[in-house]
């Protein structure tokens, strides 16, 4: 018996957890496994109705589980980057879930926009990590003298640099600061090496510390003393700029790819499209100790909303990486065999040119997986 | 008569920039103009043979020129950053050169890796902010005791955000600090909507603003700003991660794009390659009052040095990006035409699938040139 917590969220996202719920269930009757589900209201609607975007309480009920089934926030009614902020990446960062990890993988009878590649040509992993670098949310932006105080940091930074004087009126700056610890780089490192030793042995990092070079160099240094530990994976240093071009042109080169976070979110999203787009591509937030999250990587896409016409299968598939982390492997995979069956059999939702809504797919697949 | 300093630099690249000097003095002959060229011997051999990367009386000399044609730089003995840094980023940003243009334009017979596209899809330009941004250069990185006077901001920021203590010997930590300006952006931004103007009155800004606030949250501002002054053209703000996907799957979307420099950087690669690689890639770093710098984005290529075997396009491509520049646009037109002539004529070099060498393609297109 699994106790996992489920968030809908916004737009779409109810729906695409319901329909996941559904082959999860059926995989635990086929599999011999009961899931005991724990619904969480947290999103747009109550972040409008109470201003509370994650409460202490959440993190206190959410960290009793070990995983957590995530659908999509968003909501045009929202600013962007609250709620992305304050309850996605909060969850990811309170739980210090580290690894972000993304397969891509290009499923039998699904059409990828790259000419000439089949699914034996994109089938590999990144391994984001996903608490540091650019998303450690530190900043600032000012104008003008009022809140020169508070700001010296800036100040010197751009006379040092620019040798301009920014206590004018006229004038006005934003910073970021992007923060890699060798802690940080080490633990998902090892997290990826070690997937890569049960794969091809084969490991690309990617990075650009020919111009970042204070944070992309210690990234390099820590990479180098960890391989020393895994002496049979073979090893390579790419430049993030790089990547975006042999994911396109030569995705068969690679098998397991990790990347600090922000170049994570570009690259994984880049995967996403050769794979198929975004109704195929799931995500798991992990910590390996602690509360992991699973979810697709699209959005809430809050014109859908209610309609029973999204497609649940990045869902279902994060369902499915959500049973490998708890070590339901046999479960994992029928249900991604399910979602193979369903596509090759031409049950899909209208964006695969199909005419399935989103709980016909669900229950679909979740007969697919009863009859394993 | 123009006066045009050129750098061939490392590695293949003054080959490529001989063989596009070839076709641009044809230019000037066809066209009715002269070039004197004056060439620069930077770049690896004499960092490696004096410790110079560039001289202030590089500097003072290159100032005297409106454009100058670059190569390539990057050597297999120097450490990764050492050359792009301190010659190229020093060039772009000593010339205040603010805008980074970057066509991306499937030529006539050229073969892109996505299924389904025609030259018709792909046809529009990045305009990358190019002196802010994380490639302001301003970082650092510590471990231990001995350092730590001076990194107070990091300890700040360690212990506010992660609750921990940064004076221990085992812990190492590196930043990176991004700067946007509201001049900075708003200069690059109103040369893209003046672009736009001149195009197909469509732009869209990139950025990560619902993560990266302070920097992306400044750059969308002045762009609605800016936008005000410009209301015939139509703007949408797109993230970075969703770009990679539409560039991929929808190239025919886009007309002109505006991006920070890091973002830039990377969609740009992409651009190169949905146009059909680094061979057939130019870009331009511009500032309209001072000194520019044309270049084919591909690097050095040390394996190839003085084979005659590298593709001189991208070179020439940028060199007709120059001459553009310059203002003989009836040159730079036959510059492009010829180029598309000699690939659709099957006058290319091996990595294109032909036989032609590096100056037998930079002749030939000479000839073509001469002949319009
Ligand atoms: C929604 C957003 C904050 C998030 C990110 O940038 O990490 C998303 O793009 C992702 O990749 O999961
Ligand atoms: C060589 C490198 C410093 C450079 C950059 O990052 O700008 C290159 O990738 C480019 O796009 O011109």
């Amino acid at each position: 018996m699994y106790r996992i917590a489920s968030i809908g969220g916004d737009g779409i996202g109810p729906e695409i957890i319901e329909a996941g719920k559904v082959v999860l269930d059926a995989a635990g009757e086929r599999y011999g496994f009961d899931i005991a589900w724990e619904d969480f209201a947290i999103g747009a609607d109550r972040y409008l109705a109470t201003g509370e975007l994650i409460t202490e309480d959440d993190l206190a009920d959410l960290s009793r589980f070990r995983a957590i089934y995530f659908g999509a926030i968003g909501d045009d009614r929202v600013k962007p980057g609250v709620l992305e902020k304050g309850i996605l990446l909060a969850l990811r960062f309170h739980f210090d879930q580290y690894v972000n990890l993304r397969p891509i993988k290009l499923l039998e009878g699904v059409a990828t926009p790259l000419a000439n590649k089949t699914p034996s040509d994109i089938d590999f992993v990144v391994v984001r990590e996903n608490t540091e670098d650019f998303y450690v949310g530190i900043g600032s932006r000012f104008a003008g003298e009022s809140e020169k105080a508070t700001l010296e940091v800036v100040r010197d930074i751009y006379q040092v640099k620019f040798g301009m004087d920014v206590t004018t009126d006229a004038e006005e700056i934003a910073y970021q600061i992007g923060v890699i610890t060798r802690e940080g780089a080490e633990r998902v490192m090892r997290y990826a090496f070690d997937l890569a030793e049960r794969r091809e042995k084969k490991l690309a990092s990617v990075d650009k510390a020919n111009v970042l070079s204070d944070v992309y160099g210690l990234w390099r240094d820590v990479f180098t003393g960890v391989a020393k530990d895994y002496p049979d994976v073979s090893t390579e240093f790419n430049f993030v700029d790089a990547v975006t071009m042999w994911f396109v042109k030569n995705p068969e080169w690679y098998d397991v790819v990790v990347t600090p976070n922000m170049f994570g979110d570009i690259i994984t999203d880049l995967g996403a499209m050769i794979q198929g787009g975004l109704g195929l591509a799931p995500g798991g937030n992990i910590n390996p100790q602690g509360t992991s999250m699973f979810e697709p990587i699209h959005g809430s896409a809050p014109k859908y909303k209610g309609l029973n016409v999204a497609n649940p299968m990045a869902t279902i598939w994060a369902g499915s990486m959500m049973l490998d982390h708890l070590g339901e492997h046999e479960a994992a995979a029928a249900v991604l065999r399910g979602i193979e069956q369903s596509i090759t059999g031409r049950f899909v939702t209208r964006d695969m040119g199909g005419k399935a809504t989103t709980s016909e797919v669900g229950e679909h697949i979740a007969s697919l997986v009863l009859q394993h």
